[in-house]
């Protein structure tokens, strides 16, 4: 099946709202098995929304659209569908009266305006809003197809996750199956380097690479009657994947490298205490985006200054004055005063030129110490970060996080 | 003048790379006073490039695309302008003989095709590419206009920035001027409440708002022939604005709130300290966000664990039981204690429960205690935060920066 995705909203043309919506509907749609063929977004202008859903259903069989389901008079997608596809609007009694209870607990007044979003295209499949007012609905009429949605991403992502996704599965007689597998340490062009002949050779399963904050998801989806038959599709090409760029596989779900790493870390109950200096927080901050790693977070400091470093972590000032606190005896004196501290099962310490400035032509700005204790092994790297001060802070937490998963695995 | 935005790739249809060109180019645009009447998004396929191209003619004066400027045979933007608007495709010597100098400087052999990238249309403008190998363009023939911009964020940014944007206002014979004013502690729509009388009854200076991460930013923005005569217009709205929202205004210039409270710490060389339960190394993270604030930063403490709160803070065990570590008194107490380990100008201490887990119907999720002790002077904030893990502890940090630029200016 084609789609298109239509969002709704002249906040998008301004400016003013980034359009998440396109591109979680999307990767949501492909996932499905579902191309999407174009992205298309108009203000909230009657004329230029029926324009462009004509348009569209010439291309494609399925319109999803964003936004325009409110109660107010800009609000009419479900209007222009339903004429596109030539249906009527009509009243939902359910949705009219959940409305009407929903007003009621928060003790608002309904006004007829509200009414409106209890009316859908003839022969709607409803789909609940639970986290805002404003139903979506899956309408049909031949070989078109239109799934509504809100506009908000906080609403459209449970209502097509919980909801939607599943309608969508019922039409498609094939069964979608995909697994995953997370890379790190490895660019996403070579990673595409090494298997694009794996890709180039299959239809299905069908292979896409995606990058994020410095870690590559490959995706693996296979399209067939019943589950058992795609995973006989999909495992050889994950093993082969496996075969060729294992080293770099962090996890097969689509799971960040920090969170694999903290539940590795709660799993075996290992504790922890870290001590940043360039990273400034970021370790900590990402560590502590998990709820429930206080029973194994010790202790956390940020050795910003020098200062810090000696009277926290008894750093000698007379190492600072010779290496400077830039430097492989620094990061392991402050890896030391770290355990001496807290006793963890496991002590990360940091210490690097982010920049913008403070870099030098023997110390550079990415120039970063990562240390590890774990137990009674110590590890020192050393590394030169490339790119902005934001991308060498990011990349020095991801590479401490992802060599813990190594040691601790190993 | 009306425009288009279109994005060229069909990494963007899978969902494999978020759209944030179509955002940035719009607000700049917007800045410019061209109105962005279309977003559309189409794959590197030459017949549906050439048949969005020509239906946005149809309706707008300028397109402005992303994408397809690359050495490839799939990079034919170029090619398919030139084309919509009956021109040819002309070698520029100069872009050649730049990419002969690049290619030698990095030690790579320059092939045929990478002199695509030195074709453009007849007439253009050649806009320099100083983070990328393919320069982009603007090109005019008659009334329709064309600007072709690279793919990557990266590169489109200052291109836009420090050459289109230049070109675009030439064209223009009105200039446009901005000012910015931030608002910190009233919502979107409450602030929207407050003006929109202002708003609707304008058309030059027009006034915008947008919201990204608790932040608000109202931007007025006038044009005429010169600037003297913009900010005969745009002063005594901001002044309006101001007299009615003044308490919430942050800044007068596009900038955030932990950069307009670092500034202005830095600028008096006020030194600071941080504890953070609850926020575990946001705030850090924030603060360290900017170069050079090792100076000031002293000390920073994640004192997630109890056994921390204890042990680096000296807060009482006692008090821990009697009250709970997210109380006032503990966060009271790790104040002091921060104070008397760091004697910084201003200390920072935050306890509290950032969900999902660890509430109760005494103490619910969202319920923070931010401390900050400025010289002799103590506050001790209470405060219940709604949303998830993310913002709750996102509108902790900023309330505690926001509380201590009102702190240090009164």
């Amino acid at each position: 099946m084609k789609a298109a995705i239509l969002t709704i909203g002249t906040e998008l043309l301004m400016g003013m709202t980034l359009n998440t919506n396109s591109e979680y509907l999307s990767r949501k749609l492909n996932e499905l098995g579902i191309s999407v063929m174009y992205h298309s977004t108009v203000g909230d202008n009657e004329d230029r929304i029926i324009e462009d859903i004509n348009r569209l259903y010439e291309k494609v069989d399925l319109i999803v659209t964003s936004g325009g389901l409110g109660p107010t008079k800009d609000d009419i997608t479900k209007e222009v569908i339903a004429n596109a596809l030539g249906l009527d609007l009509v009243l939902n009694e359910e949705v009219k009266l959940g409305l009407i209870e929903r007003f009621k607990k928060y003790g608002r007044n309904i006004t007829e305006n509200n009414f409106r979003q209890a009316y859908f295209p003839k022969d709607s499949i409803i789909l609940d809003n639970d986290f805002g007012t404003a139903p979506g609905c899956i309408v049909k009429k031949g070989k078109k197809m239109a799934l509504l949605l809100p506009g908000p991403p906080r609403e459209v992502n449970p209502m097509f996750e919980n909801y939607a996704s599943k309608e969508l599965q019922k039409m498609n007689k094939n069964i979608i199956t995909s697994k995953f597998i997370k890379v790190f340490g490895m660019g996403e062009s070579k990673v595409e380097d090494k298997i694009m002949d794996i890709v180039e050779n299959q239809s299905n399963p069908t292979i896409a690479t995606y990058v994020k904050s410095g870690e590559v998801l490959i995706r693996v989806t296979s399209s067939s009657e019943n589950e058992e038959e795609n995973y006989k599709l999909i495992n050889p090409i994950v093993d082969e994947i496996t075969s060729r760029i294992g080293e770099y596989i962090f996890n097969y779900e689509d799971m960040s490298l920090p969170e694999t790493t903290i539940n590795l870390l709660l799993e075996k109950k290992f504790t922890i205490s870290t001590a940043e200096s360039c990273t400034g927080g970021l370790i900590a901050k990402l560590i502590t985006d998990f709820s429930g790693v206080s029973d194994i977070y010790k202790c956390s400091l940020i050795t910003y200054a020098n200062e810090a470093k000696v009277k926290e972590l008894n750093v000698s000032e007379q190492s600072l004055d010779e290496f400077g606190a830039v430097s492989e005896e620094v990061c392991l004196e402050m890896l030391d005063g770290l355990y001496e501290k807290t006793k963890s099962d496991i002590c990360i310490t940091v210490t690097g030129i982010a920049g913008p400035n403070g870099g030098s032509e023997e110390k550079p700005v990415g120039l970063v110490y990562i240390g590890i204790k774990y137990f009674d092994n110590t590890f020192i790297f050393k590394k030169n970060f490339r790119g902005g001060r934001e991308r060498i802070r990011m990349n020095t937490a991801l590479f401490a996080f992802n060599e813990i998963r190594k040691i601790v695995t190993t």
